[in-house]
């Protein structure tokens, strides 16, 4: 077992965070192998306890820094509020703790304390509101850490999709994509492949361009950039394919023929990714799966995190899905996990 | 019943066009209703009776301009090869019989004489070897027709895609982006749905920008060019929703929030109607499944086509799926029926 915790932080009390952490660890708490998971969650202990109530979930929230088995759960306070939160609002001194937990679980996993950080939806709105203004979690996890050159990957099921460009206009996408940074991404690729138990990953580019660019006609990019990056890597004996159209490799990497894709641009990662991670039910348009997980590669320290937002319309329902939460606890697990693959059954589906 | 024909283009006769035509014809044939698609194809006699022997049917190519029944097919020969053709190879015969067969085609059609025409795939580059340097079916029809402002329309299922542009570079996808090409792309699809049998459409414009720009931090073009537009629509009292997000907006449309998604370029179309409609088998390669129909909206006549290429690898080989060709066939129909939606069942799987 690892004795390094992995912290979950609660992110905007407001939103859904706190009641789909309590269902992810009561889920994770049944599993034979749960004691290889040490977790404790960063946020407000009476946010905690509230949702607890509210979920009737017979859990004892602990304030301590010491991982503890359910039903009891351990929260480090990084901040209380000075009334109950209300949940479904746009707040600073909600932005305030949201803000308060990642700064301290940072602090904590620079200081080589935390095996991973697995975070909750945050609102930027009240990050913002907060005096804490950050497009959202990769930038302010970048920031606290000093780290340059992050990447994102998004993870569901067999697919995995790390980006050149994400939080950006679609008209800088052609600029963004250099050499440098093409390589970064392909060698924090090949980084997390291995973390995963891959021995010999094997990565497909996607084209910026339709048709990887028709030989010239449709911009060439593909070829004065994508190109010879991908010749250098297979030079050196790395399994790199590419650049192949973007509407036909992500049904390639589906078929098994890679192990992951690299992206030029947000939307041609998140499209794939979310068109078979969520689903809405037709009847009701309530979201009836949302799974995935995104991983911030190139900080000092592992994180991963839901594939969604605070979600304020339906946070204290009791409706929200834990899903996502469990697969990026699972995913921090495989990454940071020392010993071979798969110590933990994948993520077994949520209410 | 209609008594003009649907005319079927064999594509490159070294391609799988022919193969898959006698298949999609034997397989419509069986329906009930086969005697309300009156078909015709155009090309060479000489290759479909090639074809139809090395598929082992008991199949009676015509010589005719008039529509017959299976088990006899009609075929307008539009040039002869000099002798059998090279199945699998990029040549310049092959080129011009395909060019051929939709030069007479459109002529057919501008004429009245045709219900529509749905195209088997060619190859750019035996098209390019014959003298006839065009980028593809759609800007050779265009240019034939000589029609200005065309617009593909992708459809898989339930989802339908049409596009603000295609075959260009992505650094010019910002700049395509105009009030007048939104707007035209938005009036030939309300045409194209409504002949489809949908009295008020429902449509979606999809967003350029991760996030829809995210207020304006990831690029204006959402806020200044598709915001307003869509509120004009809106004041007519149309039903158009947008900008949505790229990788929402094709999980809302899946869940029948809207009849029509419009992307802003050919990746961000192409990938979810792919991603759904084409499949690989991960055990030997093959392609499982290649599900998917491409209409070209704003010629002045209807055009249907297969959602995929010439496939000369396995051209010949008996191992071809007609599944597009049917799905193409039966939207051309529906697109064409003045009657009720509907007449003919959905397609059926090919072998």
């Amino acid at each position: 077992m690892h004795t390094r915790p992995i912290a979950i932080t609660a992110g905007d009390p407001a939103g859904i965070g706190p009641e789909i952490i309590l269902r992810a660890a009561r889920s994770i708490a049944s599993r034979p192998v749960a004691a290889q998971v040490a977790m404790i969650v960063y946020g407000s202990v009476e946010v905690m306890k509230d949702s607890a109530a509210r979920e009737g979930l017979d859990v004892e929230i602990l304030q301590s820094d010491l991982p503890s088995v359910w039903p009891k759960l351990s929260v480090v306070s990084v901040g209380e509020p000075a009334g109950p939160i209300a949940i479904g609002q746009i707040a600073a001194e909600a932005g305030e703790i949201a803000y308060n937990a990642i700064a301290v679980a940072v602090r904590d996993a620079m200081a080589g304390r935390l095996r991973a950080i697995v975070t909750a939806p945050i609102s930027k709105e009240a990050l913002n509101l907060a005096g804490h203004p950050y497009a959202g979690h990769t930038e302010l996890l970048a920031d606290l850490s000093d780290s340059k050159g992050t990447c994102m990957l998004l993870a569901h099921d067999k697919l995995r999709v790390a980006h050149v460009s994400t939080h950006t206009a679609l008209a800088n996408a052609s600029a963004l994509l250099t050499p440098e940074r093409l390589g970064r991404v392909l060698d924090l690729t090949f980084d997390a492949l291995r973390s995963l138990g891959i021995a010999r990953p094997r990565i497909a580019v996607a084209a910026l361009n339709p048709h990887a660019g028709e030989g010239g006609l449709f911009g060439r990019e593909d070829i004065d950039v994508t190109g010879p990056v991908v010749a250098d890597y297979r030079a050196r004996e790395l399994d790199v394919s590419g650049p192949i159209s973007g509407d036909i490799v992500f049904v390639r990497a589906l078929a098994g023929e890679f192990d992951a894709v690299i992206a030029m641009y947000h939307d041609q990662g998140h499209i794939p990714i979310k068109l078979l991670g969520f689903s809405i039910d037709p009847a009701t348009g309530a979201w009836l799966s949302l799974s995935g997980v995104n991983v911030t590669m190139g900080l000092p320290f592992i994180r991963t995190s839901v594939d969604h937002g605070t979600a304020f319309d339906i946070a204290g329902k009791g409706v929200a899905s834990a899903q996502s939460l469990i697969e990026a606890i699972d995913f921090a697990v495989r990454l940071s996990d020392a010993g071979p693959q798969g110590t933990l059954p994948a993520g077994e589906p949520a209410r």
